[in-house]
């Protein structure tokens, strides 16, 4: 019989409502009478026979309200670069031609890709190589081009918010300023976002370089003005004038961050030099990717899979299922991956950070 | 001294959210060194001396996580149209004359009003009358016109989704039908999004009158697919074909809807004797619009208080606040007003719950 | 072979943590090598054969934060009255033989019975038939003596203290009466407990009837020292004085509630007609049943799992675990269904709550 | 006039539930006509005139579900050892003198302290100085001796599971080891009872000094049964077998604690060289104290705040109000901090967590 069959992978870091996209494919597949494949570890398990397997309406049942994904997903396993353990070296290597031959075995006609740039890239090489794929953004940080927001960042927002509700009553009890080191090394969305709903009095992004005196001489005013403490947000990236920026290396796409410190401890450092108050530092880390996706997540990733679905159907290869205002539509993947999308800094958003009364470094 | 002195109130019901308007307005307007005026239970309040106050920056610090409104809101209190108690009656009496006379006096020279459908058209008829004002939307509903959305809705949506997550523990550990009865008398965007977010089977909005036999046989039939539960979200203007729907009358902007019973109660006994399986009903009510802003709500009402300064600044007067896509902007209050903004029956929301695999009703 | 095999079913309405003592039950049997028999839907389940089967670690897993009950539950089936359809009618049916010789079949050696009141009594006849059981207390309404807490009160108790804060928000706003009616037909535990967290300025409980008139009163002095909104809480079997109490009947433990109108709108009925301010109403209802465990709950279900197996290795039938203070212990299942635990009117936390200055009724 | 005066102040780290005592404080003396004194930032307050104001039912509404405290603390400002600035350096002098004749001048008859182990020998030491004191027990860690818990603990462990719950979903995705680090220096309770609650697989304390590669065995095994991830939680004083234990110090009541990687980045940095999976920590520090009480929290401090007033007026001076099983009662304060409250290697916690199938480090 000719039945369709289409495969589904999510890649690189894993993000609140990768399981509503998985649950939204397989749904409206189902409905169109399709075989859905899902693949383990992103494009890993395409060299792993038991990594895929056929996922019923069962498979997805109760999933929309977890975090994480079923597939499992990595940051390795870039199929045109493939580490490869040999003779007791990892060695990188091009298995792309076992990924293609792999696809066609399996029968599967058309490709879901979840992911984010890394990802997203991988996938329109693979493309080139004659895989029908469509695409469906993922990042935390809200950094990809062609769509509003994507599914993981509403929610990572509110646990970033959440944090900054709790470290306000130790701040305000203890006469202090906190930090928060929050997710962001090259865009700062969540930092200023989040800075905005938590109350934030400085916010730290990557897109404007932070001048420590300034910092500390806003927090010494607030303090005249009767303000005891002071809550700061600090993207990850955010990095002083005159410092480097963290950039994304042409090679792997990796990032070149120094851990040793962190921005948080680096702030309070400087900052603990100057002012007279105690300064506290907490890194929210791990906690952001986790949790269950909120109510506007779980649609938008129910509806991003469903609409990948019918992008398939379609045709339309090549695009990414993306939200511009509150229509779901699509983009080439193309324009998506050009390059990250920051932070205006002489943007509305900033601008009106800036009129609450918030300090952004500078 | 010739210190600029702008107004702000609440009208309608209240709404999370409301405090980060107010404490938009009156940082954006400090730091213009501008008077702020908060007139307390919306329109009423110009009617009495000692509900009109300063706002200071102290008033508004840590307003921003509670639900609520500071200022006080009430349903009641058209200036056209106000209830007075004359020998032992109330009276409807047109008191638009001392309401502007007292803008004149307070030396308010524009007016912020936040509200929904009925406050906005209030505000339109001031403007008539001479007092500038700009409008910031609110509804819980998120029927209002030129707007993307407005504050309040995704609390809300998070209220519904949360229950439907809770009963889902019951629908499944007890075999049973479970109605939530959400908000939504005219639009059911409410039950639409947090149904599908909280992976309702059948969610009924006014927009689509439901057929009760087609309804029970969806569950009858997922019940044949192994599912021993259905949970069911219904929009409380939902209503049956051949039913008559809830609208709007001319007069006052009041709605016709008979409380006898209310949608959830009517559904569960409609199904109740047809199904062969127990059906619960919870009203959820009041819940949705209490509680803590969440953070889209928060950002987004912060950022709605600062344009409404920045409108004010610019003289754009008979201009309402607005979210279209990521940037905040303006619209006319009239075009906001003209209807409701329905769901449409055919758009891409609906079909993409039904390619979820969830029953509309029809 | 020789292998221990032990059941487990749950009975009763449904309980954050019941998945906890299953769990907790699963894990510590299969240490010590045991089988686990799981009994779907109450003593119901050993009457189909399809609902009794084996519960590996992997059954188990992930399901410590679910709300509700993996084997289901239900609030029929009493085997000593089981309701049967005969000849279109349904008449009582003792099948105590049918599920004793079942028991036996399935080569049960102990039987882990999870449940209220009602359920341990079913399970002290089957003893007396000779069934060896251990009893896990469960009552969300917390009335069960011979243990401080059973878990799903504390759950229950977030709920309602959830929905205070919420609906503080809109008391407050519109200057309102708020009525929140919440679980406990007999005792007023969730009603008490919750309304002191929730800062709730009424608290009518079954245990101390009420004086409409005073609960007025208090309202009314309330405003007048600024107070211009109130909060209620209300349990669903609170009574004004003179009325008549729900009570158990003698068969078959089933009480007597009149549901038409609920103490909800009876209180606000009454309310309305006395004071010159809005009164609203909320059922929380099934909500307080719902959503995930919390950490109390989870950590003491999966203790009473652990200690249940405990009891059976030495061989403590006829014992229900329990917690007293901070240690889990054992107390004889006929002392824990004597009768009711309900709050003391002349004790420390009706004292407690008076000095708080909460009105409770009288 | 004769007007009873109390003073209450809040020492040691912050904690929810503070605002709830100083509520509950404030609400029983005034229903007695009794005035209380606020004494900001512990007894450092007594030393600063503008320090000390007179609370009103209007200063504690609203704060019951708020974190921290209204009154300020610090975790300096013994009386007995007060560092002061002297020539450039700090010095620590006796100022008990000048408090102790503070009390008198401010007409206080009774002082309600509430702290931890380190406030409360304070409190004793003010004691034998004439000063009639009542405490109420304050330890985020549940490491106070005399009562069951006390406040903030509950609300800890919430917040620490909660994030246990979001690294799960990372875990499992990602097939990594997630280490979280929560508070407790010497006692285990959060790692312990939230490491059940969260379902961890490792669970290390300082009360069982832990051996690695038992721990990373423990994972291998897991990994042989199909658990590709594990959850570890480790309390801040675990430390390794033949490892030094934190311990407090004689002078000063401080620990010593170094904080060169804290015991999260040990333990993460020890098994990622013996394992062949990612390993990543998060510390969780400060947000452990933050955040509105949960119920539990909001209940016991309310009452915690009625009893003080009441041990007041019995004159039962030297005790502090505490908790046992349901019951809130008195123990003297001296035997509540003779030595802190430890986990008991060999107790029933312990065993039900190893039960449970929790590697326990040994």
């Amino acid at each position: 019989m000719n039945k369709k069959r289409i495969g589904i992978l999510t890649g690189g870091g894993d993000c609140p409502g990768l399981n509503g996209v998985i649950r939204g494919v397989v749904r409206a597949a189902v409905r169109r009478d399709w075989d859905v494949v899902g693949i383990e570890d992103g494009f890993d398990g395409f060299l792993h026979q038991e990594k895929c397997r056929l996922l019923s309406l069962e498979d997805v049942r109760g999933i929309l309200p977890r975090g994480g994904t079923i597939l499992g997903t990595t940051n390795r396993g870039n199929p045109f670069s493939f580490p490869i353990m040999r003779e007791g070296k990892i060695e990188l290597v091009d298995v792309s031609d076992e990924v293609v031959s792999r696809i066609e075995l399996l029968g599967i006609s058309a490709l879901v890709v979840v992911g984010g740039d890394g990802t997203l890239k991988i996938a329109l090489e693979l493309m080139k190589r004659g895989v029908p794929i469509v695409g469906v953004p993922k990042t935390i940080d809200n950094d990809l081009l062609e769509t509003d927001v994507t599914f993981g960042f509403n929610t990572a927002l509110e646990t970033a918010t959440d944090a900054l509700d709790k470290l306000h009553s130790t701040a305000e009890s203890h006469h202090r300023v906190m930090v928060l080191e929050v997710m962001g090394r090259y865009a700062g969305w969540i930092a200023l976002e989040a800075g905005i709903a938590g109350g934030a009095d400085v916010i730290l992004i990557p897109e404007i370089p932070y001048d420590i005196e300034r910092v500390a001489q806003a927090i010494v005013e607030r303090g005249r003005r009767g303000g005891r403490f002071s809550v700061i947000v600090a993207a990850e990236g955010a990095y002083p004038k005159g410092g480097s920026r963290v950039v994304k290396e042409a090679a792997g796409g990796k990032s070149v961050v120094e851990r040793l410190g962190g921005v948080g401890e680096k702030i309070s450092h400087e900052l603990g030099g100057v002012l007279e108050m105690d300064v506290r530092v907490t890194v929210l880390g791990h906690l952001q990717r986790g949790g269950s996706p909120s109510t506007f997540d779980r649609c938008l990733s129910s509806r991003f899979g469903v609409q990948a679905v019918e992008l398939i159907e379609a045709g339309s290869f090549g695009q990414m299922v993306c939200l511009k205002g509150r229509q779901i539509g699509a983009a080439p993947i193309e324009d998506a991956v050009r390059h990250l999308k920051l932070i205006d800094p002489d943007g509305a958003l900033v601008r009106h950070a800036e009129e609450l009364g918030i300090m952004l470094g500078r």
